[in-house]
Parts: structure tokens; sequence; C-alpha cells
């Protein structure tokens, strides 16, 4: 217990000292809560004068220290806990130690380099994201003290992974938050000349790591993907929102008789096409640009049916505000698709929004595929996958969610 | 819809009507919802006097029919939907309607003939399970309804999967709300011998499908017995509440170097022994019989560790009387069991509690690995597989949940 290191108020080491109120719920960080919100910690004007990124000792109100957190006072995340140690120093080695470990989980639960090395808090490394894609790692420093110490994370991220290439996306929504900007840069070696493979699901995928949404691929869908294309041999699959074709390819590629993706982007579907091509199943492949809502209503007046239906929307629910309206969209794209699955055939529906808990996410779901006069019993309920891990204490938030029906 | 069909409270036919009071939601009902409680339902002595398990014609409060149920007087759960026609003749080609469309989704998903193939309301056949072994099915008839239709459900399962043998398995704990016995049976051809061989997971399992528990073998938790061998190459593992070996069995096969099950029932760990060797890796399976706490605590003394322990023990907290003790008693085998965790190393707990709804049993575990001294990610949350589907109007209380941390 950090009780016994120090009683005293002096700062270890160089750093400043940061206090938490009484309020504040000292007890859930000792049990390993990684935040603290500004309205718990004493903010005077020494703490608002640091800059973003900071690195402090976090003290309870009682002047006992917790660990050496990331200070921010612009972002309503005020503290994050970066080690439960008062006295760590933040340099290679800490990076390395943390993406050993990282790196370790990924290396037992998958064959090839394709997969999220570092997902932020539970990984230790809050707001961090790094994917890793074979010879390539795209970092997303979506925290401020991430990106003061850019240097040290990419030589350790170097030296424990032996990549030749480091890209940083900073296109993450939440950098604004932080105070930061939006200019993604080569951090180690060449960003590649155009879209990688990547083989995922017995598929092969394109990802545009430079110019694509999020890091270039759904990495967090995989074992969705795997359920679906579980159930796609000989069937006539339709894949809405698309994006570069995660759950089309991979139903193709497990014997699906045809797959049609839909998505408003025609970049993406551009690169869903190269990919069919590369998995050698582009004779079975179609594309369909134009706004899901719009597609789906024209493909019921067409008479269309299909065996297996997924609809990915982006977040429709993004934040608590948004909620009401998400659902209703939610509930909506499940109307439009269950019209379009045949009998005894299957409807999937995504959520990636945080605001939408999983039991108001399936009640939607439920209430969209009755209106549209059908009925449909659950048969999975599927989460990001392993490379994707999360604190207990922020799982209630799991933010994807893929339920299937049976209709 | 069924208000189209009949205004008249004439009964449908030969069966009797029996009457939603004003206050039950006949919206849910109409909605898919596929029971009516006692309380619901206008109870007159005529309708008290009905045999458990007749079938009546459900009418709203007023007296538009909703369906044909299944009648039970005794039992809390009054009505069960069979069917929203309340003109449906319940028959054997009935059954093999709705066999047939269970069959169905259970080979597109399956490619042996070894899973659930009805779990019940479901599946369109209220109370009723049904496990299927290769040339065996085995039945638990959990609904009056069903024991009185048990001949024309044998002679439809027969027609629509051609299987051999029949057997009746009436240890279901629910039996005794509806008033029914406990006597099992051979419905159709003849009891195997012996335990009977189960394919599954790249391992083989021993099933004693007259005197093992539920019907054999827990294929509910095929998916999380996956999910666990993904991990398990080159591991030590650790089987708690072992059974017949389902996670030590498919971590053995998927390249584990050591796998010890720990298990009360010592039948249940001969059987273990016997798939070990069935599955040709009996020289790196040990046993231990004993209870689960105490084999824990020993372990620990001893200063054992293993790279993957797994616990999967009977339900703790089964009704929403017995859920505090239920969560403290999780609680308290995550703490055993994180001691036992290597470093670096992976625990997976389960529970197949009702009561206890996924956030509440993710919470006591968690409180149970950091009152152990460790913390945890959540790397893993799965459920029972797609063949133990769910109406979403009952999905709330899926009863179970497998979650596996990193430590």
């Amino acid at each position: 217990m950090t009780t016994s290191i120090s009683e005293s108020s002096a700062p270890v080491g160089d750093l400043p000292t940061v206090r938490l109120k009484p309020k504040a719920n000292a007890r859930a960080i000792r049990h390993g809560f990684p935040w603290v919100y500004a309205n718990e910690l004493v903010t005077d004007r020494r703490t608002r004068s640091k800059p973003a990124g900071t690195l402090a000792v976090l003290e309870d109100d009682g002047r006992v220290p917790l660990g050496l957190v990331a200070l921010n006072p612009d972002s309503k995340i005020i503290c994050r806990m970066l080690d439960r140690d008062p006295q760590a120093t933040i340099d290679v080695a800490w990076f390395e130690t943390r993406l050993r470990k990282a790196l370790h989980l990924r290396e037992r639960v998958f064959d090839a380099p394709y997969y999220r090395l570092v997902h932020a808090e539970a990984d230790g490394l809050p707001g961090v994201v790094i994917d890793r894609f074979g010879d390539i790692c795209v970092v997303q420093p979506n925290a401020a003290w991430a990106e003061t110490l850019l240097h040290e994370l990419t030589d350790a991220l170097v030296a424990v992974t032996g990549v030749s290439h480091v890209l940083k996306n900073a296109s993450g929504r939440t950098r604004s938050l932080e105070g930061l900007d939006d200019a993604s840069a080569v951090l180690h070696g060449s960003a590649p000349e155009g879209p990688i493979t990547v083989p995922m699901n017995d598929a092969v995928y394109m990802a545009d790591l430079t110019g694509g949404q999020k890091t270039g691929l759904y990495l967090d869908q995989r074992a969705n993907h795997a359920f679906a294309a579980s159930l796609a041999r000989d069937a006539r699959v339709l894949d809405v929102f698309s994006h570069v074709g995660g759950f089309s390819l991979a139903a193709l590629a497990a014997g699906a008789q045809s797959a049609l993706a839909v998505d408003g982007s025609a970049a993406a579907l551009a690169l869903a096409e190269e990919g069919a091509k590369a998995s050698g199943c582009e004779g079975r492949f179609q594309t369909r640009q134009g706004d899901a809502f719009e597609v789906l209503t024209v493909l019921a007046e067409e008479g269309a049916r299909f065996d297996l239906v997924i609809c990915d929307p982006p977040a429709f629910a993004p934040s608590k505000p948004s909620v009401d309206a998400g659902l209703r969209a939610y509930e909506r794209v499940a109307r439009l698709a269950a019209t379009l699955v045949a009998e005894n055939g299957t409807l999937g529906l995504c959520s990636c929004s945080h605001a939408a808990d999983l039991s108001a996410f399936r009640a939607a779901c439920a209430r969209g595929i009755g209106r549209s006069g059908r009925r449909g019993s659950l048969i999975y309920t599927g989460f990001a996958g392993p490379d994707h891990p999360q604190l207990p204490q922020l799982a209630e938030s799991g933010y994807l969610k893929s339920i299937f029906f049976q209709l």
C-alpha cells in the first residue's frame, strides 16, 4: 500500500504535488479507478498554471501519496493515473515495461501481428491507443501527457515490437478535449505508399493508415466478424455501413454465396473491392454507395432478400444528450433491415455508442424488428475482442456491442 | 395481428378460454412476451379446476384472442404462449415445424450434431429443452403441457432429426414448480450402456446421459471453452468446478502444458479422466477431488501458480433472496483463485446465476481480485452459445456469464 511510502507532503523527487478534495473518492482511486475529475481536485492557481501533460504526485486530502499522475488543468479528466508508485520515473524503460506486458497478451491470443497493441487505461497507458499492422504501428496519443512524451513512447515501441514504421494518427475526437491539435505525422520510418493488406478471419482487408477512418480498420469487430462468418456458408449477405468490408469479406471467405456492401464512402467501398480481389472472392462481391437508410428502403422496394444482414452504423448515441435520438436511429435501422431478412435468416446489429448501454440498445433493436412485423430470438451478444481490454471500473461503458437475432 | 381473427368471446374450436385482468400487460404479450403470471389472469373456479397443461385460448380483457396458451393453474407462470394463432392445432406436424426451424439454425452454426437443439421459449417450445448428442436426443419437459404431449413431441423429434434414441431427463429443478415428478425414462430406442463420447472444441468429452448433472454436458459453455483454449498454448491450466473437464480438456487440446481439474464429484472427475484419454492428452492431465474452496486454499499454501485459472461454480445466486450471499461467494472464489494466477496470467470466472446480473457479477469478481492484492483488466465477456437463443424480452436474465481478466 502506498501509505507506507511517505506520510509527508514534500514533493517526491522534483515533481509537483496535487491534492484531492475531501469529497473525492480516494478509495475508488486506491482500488484502481484511473481518473480524477476536475471537481475532485484542489485547483489553486499553482495547479491551474501547469501545462497540460505535467507529471505530478497525487495525494489524498490527508496528504498521503496515491501515485504518479498526468495533470491536465484544461480537461474534465484533470488527472490520469500513470503509476501507483509516486516515485516512478516515466522514461523509455517505463514505457517498455508497459508495452511488453501488452504485447505478451496479444501474442498469446493472435497468430499474426495484426491487433490493437495498446488500449489506453487497461494497458496502463492512459489515453494512448496503438494499433499494429505487421511492421507498422499507428499511435493515437489522445491525452496531453502522451503527446509530451511521444519520443520516449516511440523509442520504446520500436525496441519492444521491432516494427520499422510508427505513424501518429491525431484524428481522435478526444484530442480537442485535451487541447491537442489534429496534425498527424510519421514518428519513425516512413508512411506506406498506399493502402496495406491485413489478413483477418481468413479474408484479406485493405487498410488506409494515413487517410482512412479511425486507424484504417475496425480491429475491435474481429470476433463479431468471425461469428457472422460462422453463419455465412451459402448465404446471401448484406453488409450495411460496411466501411472496407469487415463483415462481408469475412462472410465471403467463409463460403457466402454473395455479399453486397453498402456505405456512404466511395473511398471505403473502393478499398472493400480491392480487399475482395485480394481475398479471391471479387466475383461474389458487390457494392452500392449511398445513404444507408435510403439504400435499405430501395432494396426493400426491389423485393431483395438476404439470409444474413448486418448493420454496423457509426455511433448514433456518442454522448448522453444524444441517447434518445440515437436509440430511435438504431430502432429505425433494425426495422428497415429486418424487412430484408429472408425467412429463418439472421440479423446482426452493432452499436459503438458509449452512451447507449447493452440493455437499451437491445430493446431498441427488438422494437425495430417488431415494427417490421417480424419476431427474433437473440442468438449472440459480442463485444470488442481481447486486444481491447477494459478496466473493470470502466467496463459499464463498454462501447461496442454486436447482437444477432434469428428471425 | 390477431385482432382481425375474431372479436367474439366464443371459444375457438373446443378449447376453453382464459382472460387477462385489465391490469395485465396485454401489449407486452402482443409484442412477444411469452408468459402470463398468475396475478394477471382471471382465475375463477372453472380455470382453477383445469388440469396442468390444458390448452386454452388467451383473451385480453376486451375478449380479443391473443393466442393459444398452455395453462397451469398450479404455477406462478399460469400461461405460456404456444402459438399466436388461437386456432392452431398442437399436433405432431406443429412440433415438426418448430423443430425444423430449430434444427436449421443449429445446422448452420455447427459442423457436427452435438448441440442444444431446443432452448425453450426462444425456440417456440416453452419450457422444453432438448440436447442432441449425435444419434441421441435428451428431452427435458420442464412444463406441464409438454409432459402431456410428450408422445407427439417424441414422434416429431424422431421424424425431423432421424435420431435413433430419445431419452427423457426429469431432473430439472423447475419441474416441481409445474407439479411434475422426477422420473426419467426412455421415450424411443434405448438408453446408452455407459457414457458416450462427444467431440467439441477439438477435444473429446465423456457424457453420462442417464446419471450425470444436467443432460450430461454443459453445451452452453462451448464458445467460452473455445476462448479459454485460445489462451492455453503452453499454459499451466487450473480448472475449478471442472465437472467432466469442459475447460481443461479444450485447453489441453489447444496445447496447454498441463491441466489440473478440481471438482467435488468423483464421478465427474472419472469422466474427465476418460475424456482426457479419449483426447490423447491424459499425460498432461491431473485431477483433485474435494471442496473447491478448500482445494484453492491448499494450492495457495503449496505455492502453486497457473497461467490460466478458470472457475465455473454452480449457481450461487439462483434466486433473488440468495443474491447477496451468492455475490459474496463469487467474490470469495475470485479472491482465492486470483492468488494462484501467475504474473501476466489470466483468470476466467463464470456464473450461471439468473439473479446476479452481469454488472453485479463483474463487480464481485473485481472486488475479489482486488482483495487478493492483484489488479485485472477485463479481456472477454461471453454468454451461452447460439444454440441457446433467448427471447429479447427475457434476455435481461441471461443466466450464463463468463468473464476473463488479465492479471
